[in-house]
């Protein structure tokens, strides 16, 4: 099945703005518009506004790319061995001829990502920089070079039914992650074994799981009131730092499954939570369904933020809610749009994805935060990958 | 301790090259010249060739940099709560400031990188690209920007022995990894579980082995003939496929270790190897040890490769080498320098790291790969994280 919405709409785009073509070669933007997702980031995808899109594929990854491409013509060139051409030359040579007797005038490629979702490999990013610059101006010749990051950006934050679907199966599989993480939170633990234990059971269990044939986790559990409640950070770091009764661990957690990702949190107390844990838990709880309940197409970022943050000053612990309500997630384990938080009177559209994640943080009680990834439907909102939130 | 080694080759370099100052964004480079592996890819060091560096922080890491920064002079900038500056203005002012009165002409920065090696957070890469060369143009207003991506690959080839007991400390931990892979992958077991078990050991038992603060792996786990057999894939793809007696099961292993790396491989058969298979297997690892014991300074790429290719070739099995012996590991899971390849006349030099991972791969035989990482020394090599290889 191919994802047609998203190539038409991609062509409408591509019409409003003369663009004659696109050169992508970022992981997710070769997925986006080609269905597959490139095993290292040495794919690059020409994708023409008529005609048919040309893949320039490493040949080992052949048998991958095969099952997954949609309507791309495949070009594999020889990679990693000894009678390889230089991989430039390779890609070039693919690029020119694609674009041989087209009279393309305008071709787009991504020059501003700055952020970037890996390919399978994530122990090592290959990107398009100088060189990769240099390769689509000897392949496109005549054309004008357009810088077209943030056009991406800006269809990606719809999603097309074929996408739902992927994005709601990874949000699906780290739900094991999460019954992990539940189940093993007790005192004695390490945060450092227990973000390995939930990468492990998610790659050993996800992958096959609805379909998915590449699955990956990335997580990080942080303990105690000094990790969690350390401000607000990002990304966790996990320590040797080993849970004792009464601290909180905090599970944060992005799965990708395909291509496609989940962004979610979990907070657990090792043994019996105070009172002042049990009250901030089940301020962020509700701040976070009054978030959930908020988003329907029409309203804004700032409104759907307001829903949570109101909650969580109304109970006193405004002051330690320092970050925003929620990010576009789906392409990457963070997107640009949408974005939950004050000031953003842009409207959500149906379709968008966005995690949903209020927080507070302050010693000696602890980092609380919850995390869910969540569709703006025709008429509201659903809840990807639904999974409790206790915490203990 | 600092690495003072690293940072007065640096400013040789750069006087060599009349630079005045390299602004670094890839999390690679900042650990270079400044002892932190940004959390996150938001970190930029400015490094003066006189006076003191200073590196622009996310706030939120203060704890992580405090401990690992050398003579750096670390700003935070607030990052990811509300009150927080937009990133980009918050490193330009900094960048600014740093550079205010200094007259500087000529600031290298990254243009050309392409591979990149990921920060702690892998599952979300944060590159320079056209933002980040807008932020250097405002920073540096009176200054040439200078691409010194290749500058840096030079300089990197050599390691300075506080870069060497680091890279060491990584190979040293993988080989919790290769001992669980040898005691699991009997018949039964898919790929994807052998891997995500020899990631879940590296990271649970390797933290804090030898001072290691942050450890994370990348494991790939083929098996049976089909997929260890493909030909040659630079990264293996784990699949469900499970493991039956006679299989090979071939593991490709990457392991960071506070940002420095080690690239290892082994291959098992499950229960019973045929005579074709152990005589492979021999030949392999022969020809690995070939290839080590003629590594010295003063020796050729294309000398060393030849000294693993002979003996594969006599063997019978030449055309079934496919790929180069070796490659420059440290930084990253893979560098360009040196190459252990056939037309590589470059001498080796002391304080270089390359990988010796001869393979053959043919069916029903299956794919055979040996790959340890090790250190041209002042009269020979030495080989890192010894340990042992044996089929069953």
């Amino acid at each position: 099945m191919q994802n047609q919405e998203r190539l038409d709409r991609m062509r409408r785009a591509m019409e409003a703005e003369r663009l004659d073509a696109l050169a992508l070669r970022l992981p997710e933007n070769v997925l986006l518009l080609s269905g597959f997702w490139p095993m290292i980031g040495a794919s690059v995808l020409v994708f023409p506004r008529e005609g048919r899109p040309v893949c320039a594929i490493p040949h080992c990854y052949e048998y991958e790319a095969s099952l997954a491409l949609w309507e791309a013509e495949a070009a594999y060139f020889r990679y990693g061995v000894l009678d390889a051409p230089e991989p430039g030359s390779a890609i070039r040579d693919i690029l020119a001829a694609a674009a041989r007797g087209k009279g393309w005038r305008r071709v787009g490629y991504e020059a501003d990502f700055e952020v970037v979702a890996p390919s399978w490999n994530s122990g090592e990013a290959q990107v398009p920089a100088a060189r990769t610059r240099e390769i689509y101006r000897a392949a496109f010749e005549r054309a004008e070079l357009v810088d077209v990051s943030s056009l991406l950006q800006v269809q990606r934050r719809r999603k097309t039914a074929y996408e739902i679907a992927k994005i709601r199966i990874a949000s699906e599989i780290s739900t094991i992650g999460l019954e992990a993480f539940e189940r093993l939170a007790i005192a004695g633990r390490s945060g450092v074994e227990l973000a390995a234990e939930v990468e492990r059971e998610i790659m050993a269990r996800g992958t096959g799981h609805l379909g998915a044939f590449r699955v990956r986790a990335y997580a990080q559990v942080a303990t105690g009131p000094d990790e969690t409640a350390v401000g607000y950070r990002p990304n966790e770091v996990s320590t040797l730092r080993r849970l004792e009764r009464g601290d909180v661990a905090l599970l944060e957690l992005g799965v990708v499954a395909d291509g496609y990702w989940a962004d979610r949190t979990r907070v657990r107390v090792a043994g019996e939570p105070t009172e002042d844990q049990s009250k901030v838990f089940d301020t962020v709880r509700r701040a976070q369904a009054a978030a959930a309940a908020a988003i329907r197409p029409g309203v804004s970022g700032a409104e759907v933020d307001e829903a949570a943050r109101s909650i969580i000053r109304d109970a006193g612990y405004g002051a330690y809610f320092p970050h925003i309500t929620g990010h576009g997630v789906g392409f990457g384990y963070h997107e640009s749009m949408p974005k939950l938080a004050p000031g953003e009177t842009g409207a959500l559209e149906e379709g968008m994805v966005t995690s949903v994640e209020p927080g507070v943080y302050f010693k000696p009680c602890g980092g609380f935060r919850i995390e869910d990834d969540v569709l703006v439907t025709a008429s509201g909102s659903e809840t990807f990958g639904p999974f409790r939130n206790s915490l203990t």
